[in-house]
C-alpha cells in the first residue's frame, strides 16, 4: 500500500445520511515545512486514484516535492477513499449514500487540519472533478486557500455535460449483470460500453480527424486499438457501483449549494483567492464558454485556455505540451505575492 | 399505408451478399411534368422514415409539389423498406447484410429511372444520413444530378461520427435482452440507453445551457421531460436491428468506396452538380471543419453554415429559423441556371 488512511469517523453528509467509519485515503509528496506554510491539495478526478495525478508532480516542476507539501487526497467513491466497493453494510454498494463535492472538501478539510495542522494552503488544483473540488475549496474555505487552478472543469455542473452523463450512466446500466448495483460480478459488456460512450466525449474531432492517438506519446495501432486499449483499459478495473457513485457527485456538483449560500454567481463571488481557471480549448463537457462565465463572477479569475486537440484530456497528463502549459501557469500563480 | 413500394427483385450488394426479393419503400409529392425535368429526391436519415422528411416540403417553399415532382426513398433499414425487421429468412434480423450508401443509391437510381423514366434530376438533397445518401449520388451519377444540397452529413464518415457511433451501438448491445439481435422483445432498456447517448450529441452545449429545450417550438417541462418525451420516444419506437444496420451503414459510409474511384478526394473531384453544403455551426458530429475540407475538394461547392445553438438537429425540422435558412438556400440553389 502506497498511501495512507485517515479515520474520519462517523460524517454526516450534506444529504443527512451518515456514513459511518468514513476513510480518507490520500498520498503526501514532500515535507511539510515548521511554519506550515508549504501545503498544496489536489483532488483527484472522475475514476483516477492517487497515482494517477502523479505526473503534474516533480522536481523543477511548479508542484515540485522539495519546495511544497503536496497533499493528494482520493476523492469519494474512487475505490480507495470510502466507497461503494470497500465500505461494509448496510451502507456498501447500491446502498452507498450520495456524497457531494461539499462534503468531500469536508473531509479533505479535516484532513489537512487534524492530521497536519495545517490553516493554510498555499494552492488548491486539479482536474476535472479535481477542478470541481478545487472550486469547492475555495468557496467552503475562502479564508485558507491562497490561490486555485482548477483546469478543465467547472464550479456548477451544466446542464449538457449532465446529459454527456446520463449516456455513461444508460451504457453501464443497460448491462442487467449490473443488476440494479448488486452484482456478484462486475458488469462488464456495460463497462466497455461506458467505456466506447466517454471515448467520442474524452478527446476532441480534431484529435480523431488527425488521428493524433496513432502518435507519440500514445501511440495505437489503429482506433479499435485505442478504444481497446486505451479506453477500456480505463474503465474496465473500476467497480461499477463506484463509478456510479462519482458520476452522482458530478452531475450535482455546484458550489452553490455550499451552506450560506444562494446559487452558483454568489458563490463565486465570494472566492477570495487568486485564480488562473484553464478550460482546455476543444473540451466537449466542459466548454470554455462555462468557464468565461465562471470567471466572470469570481472577483480575482484570470481566463487562460490551453490550446490544441487534446479536448478534455489535454488536462491528463498524456500530451508534454499541454502538460507544461499548465505547469507554466502554475509556476506563475505559486509566484504571485498574494 | 401512405407509401409505395418498388420491387427490386434480387439485389447484389456491394459487399457480395444478395438480398432476395429487395424492397424500397417510397413516397411521392406533387406530379411528374411531361419532360420528366421536375423531379428531386430527398432520401431519409438515421432511423427517420419518409413522414419525417415532410417539414421541408410545402407551398411556398423551395420543395413546393406544385413544381416539383419530390420522391422520398426510405434507406435500406429503416423498417419501411428491406430491413431486418421486414425480411424473411434467411436473411432477417441479425443475419440482414451489410448495405453501403453506394447500395442505397443504386437502389434509388433503379426506382427513379425504371418506375418513373427520369434521367435528370433537378436536385437531390438531405439531412444528416440524408446528406450522405446525396454525396453518393452525386458521385455515383455526375451526369445526372444536376444540383445537390447535402445539409448536417458528409461524404465520408469522420474517424470521430464512427467513435460517437461505437458509443451509440454500445449503449444498445449493453442490454443483453438483444440477443445477439435474436431479441423476442425489443431492448427497451438498450434502446433508452442509446437514446440518453445520443441527446448529448443531438443538440449543442449551448442548446442545453440556454435551455432551449424548455422554449418554444419545443415546450418540454424539465430536462428529464426532454430527455424522455423527445430522445427515449424517438428511438423506443425503432427495431434494434433496424437501428444497428443503419449504424453500420452510417460508419462506413464513404464516396471514395465507389467503384471506380480510389478514395473520398478524387470521388468529390468527380462530382459535377453545383453544390450548396451546409453544415450547423454546433453540430458536435458533423462539425464544419469536416464539411469544409469537403467543399475544397469539390470543383463547384458553396460552403454555407447554418448559425445557432440547434447543433445537428438544426437540420431535423424543429426550429423554423433553421428551416427557413435551409429552404432559403435550396430556392436560391433551384433558381441557379446549370
Amino acid at each position: 500500500m502506497d498511501y495512507d488512511v485517515f479515520d474520519l469517523g462517523d460524517v454526516r453528509l450534506q444529504s443527512g445520511i451518515t456514513l459511518p467509519d468514513a476513510k480518507l485515503a490520500y498520498k503526501t509528496y514532500g515535507r511539510l515545512n515548521a511554519g506550515k506554510s508549504n501545503a498544496i491539495v489536489y483532488p483527484t478526478w472522475y475514476s483516477g486514484q492517487h497515482y494517477d495525478n502523479e505526473w503534474l508532480i516533480g522536481e523543477g516542476m511548479a508542484l515540485d516535492p522539495s519546495t511544497y507539501f503536496i497533499i493528494i487526497p482520493n476523492m469519494l467513491g474512487n475505490g480507495l477513499s470510502s466507497s461503494p466497493s470497500t465500505t461494509p453494510p448496510p451502507h456498501d454498494r447500491a446502498r452507498f449514500p450520495h456524497v457531494t463535492m461539499y462534503d468531500n472538501v469536508q473531509m479533505q478539510h479535516r484532513l489537512v487540519t487534524e492530521r497536519f495542522g495545517v490553516e493554510r494552503l498555499e494552492l488548491v488544483t486539479g482536474w476535472s472533478m479535481g477542478a470541481g473540488q478545487t472550486y469547492q475549496w475555495a468557496v467552503s474555505h475562502p479564508d485558507m486557500v491562497r490561490r486555485i487552478l482548477p483546469f478543465c472543469g467547472s464550479a456548477k455542473t451544466s446542464l449538457h455535460n449532465i446529459v454527456f452523463l446520463e449516456g455513461v450512466k444508460g451504457a453501464l446500466t443497460a448491462d442487467a449483470a449490473w443488476d440494479n448495483g448488486w452484482y456478484r460480478e462486475q458488469p462488464g459488456v456495460g463497462l466497455r460500453a461506458l467505456a466506447r460512450v466517454y471515448a467520442g466525449w474524452g478527446f476532441s474531432q480534431q484529435f480523431y480527424r488527425e488521428r493524433i492517438y496513432e502518435r507519440e506519446p500514445l501511440g495505437y495501432g489503429s482506433l479499435e486499438d485505442f478504444l481497446v486499449g486505451f479506453w477500456e483499459g480505463l474503465f474496465i478495473k473500476r467497480d461499477a457501483d463506484n463509478l456510479l457513485a462519482m458520476l452522482w457527485t458530478w452531475q450535482n456538483a455546484d458550489v452553490g449549494r455550499t451552506p450560506g449560500f444562494d446559487g452558483v454567481a454568489e458563490a463565486l463571488a465570494a472566492i477570495r483567492a487568486p485564480a488562473i481557471v484553464m478550460p482546455a480549448e476543444q473540451d466537449l463537457y466542459f466548454p470554455p464558454e462555462d468557464s468565461e462565465w465562471e470567471v466572470a463572477h469570481m472577483p480575482d479569475a484570470e481566463l487562460r485556455v490551453i490550446p490544441g486537440a487534446w479536448g478534455h484530456f489535454a488536462g491528463g497528463g498524456l500530451n508534454p505540451v499541454d502538460t507544461k502549459f499548465i505547469d507554466d501557469a502554475l509556476k506563475e500563480l505559486l509566484a504571485k505575492d498574494v
